[in-house]
């Protein structure tokens, strides 16, 4: 990458790399080079989600436990992440290998969120806690005075629908795989089905419905929304 | 608690608090107290997940994220969480309410896992990082030195057994649920039956083998052992 590139980047971002070979790691996918991002991933993940519990520890001295993890698993789930991560038009500096330039759709949001984490990584590695922490908290400042403790409890088939319109996709297909058991006593298992998604989407339950928020469930978990 | 059992404790953990309240309150379960630990234990999850995840990826520079993740779930899960409690002898230092006093096995193991990570809370919220960092380094010190990216590796079926040897408990049954499919084709529905375990335990799989797999790993999940 050209200086300019570089500059443009650090500048969007808010943070000077003295090492600019750690800025360099953290954009490169595992299929452009052997020196990639994944370790760098690994600990930014950790650091992401210390720095957000820490954050909504203090902001909301009331709220549950429960409340407190489902806030954090919306602020740090993939879907989240790629979305900062195209505010800061990443896609335009990933390094990536011939078979994933052309990836699209889930795999690509997901490369993107990969790559906020790693970045975070990068930049702990480069300074220290406190500046990773000043940053992370600028990045998520918006979306850190929207979140309240209600507003993260929409159950999953909701959550899917809701995302896959946002993404202009078909909705999902539920359908009965099996039932299991005599009435009254029978465990239901759901296949979701997702345009695009070859992956097998299951959910067991005691009944339809429960079944069938299983598998959106695992859907989103899969999608990496989660 | 009088000042000798909290000095005692203190000099267990390595630290001396300055809001002794934060102590007690790690130490409350939500059964005894409406001010019990479990915010502090959300915190503190997240301050352990982190050190741990920094700690591996400098110990070991040419390790995998997959590796690395594994070896941490190992130092993390609520099983070593239990031992190092163990260690503290800090079931004497439980507050629980009557219902939980006399609760003994997997809920005990658990309620002890979580009171660990609500002191690294309160410790962190008592300190700063740098301090609670070096404490957890140094509660983790000889369980660092011995772990190595191999090890951890153990398939759930082998880690369920051993679990449940190691606690003079009997093994679990595997017994198929339903076979749904044609041959070449087929979904096998595992049930795990674990004595004093109600909650039902399935695994799905391509196979008998791959199905007692994942319905071992849900055993091994919802018993809290990682």
């Amino acid at each position: 990458m050209n200086h300019n590139v570089v500059s443009k980047l650090q500048k969007t971002l808010g943070y000077i790399f003295t090492k600019k070979d750690l800025l360099i790691q953290a954009l490169t996918h595992r299929s452009a080079n052997s020196k990639h991002n994944e370790r760098l991933e690994f600990l930014g993940d950790s650091i992401l989600s210390f720095v957000i519990a820490n954050a909504l520890y203090h902001f909301f001295p009331n709220v549950n436990e429960g409340d407190m993890s489902r806030m954090r698993a919306t602020l740090v789930k993939g879907n989240t992440l790629a979305k900062i991560a195209s505010e800061f038009n990443l896609g335009n500096y990933l390094q990536l290998g011939q078979g994933e330039l052309k990836s699209g759709g889930f795999r690509r949001e997901s490369i993107l969120a990969n790559t906020i984490e790693a970045l975070i990584g990068s930049i702990f590695l480069d300074s220290n806690l406190k500046t990773v922490e000043k940053l992370i908290l600028k990045w998520y400042k918006k979306r850190l005075e929207k979140i309240s403790p209600g507003d993260t409890q929409k159950d999953p088939k909701t959550r899917l629908q809701e995302y896959l319109q946002s993404k202009h996709l078909p909705l999902p297909s539920y359908l009965v795989e099996q039932v299991y058991g005599e009435a009254h006593n029978q465990l239901f298992t759901i296949y979701c089905e997702i345009s695009g998604v070859n992956e097998k989407l299951i959910g067991i339950g005691s009944s339809r419905r429960k079944a069938e928020q299983e598998a959106a469930q695992n859907a989103l978990t899969k999608l990496g929304l989660e």
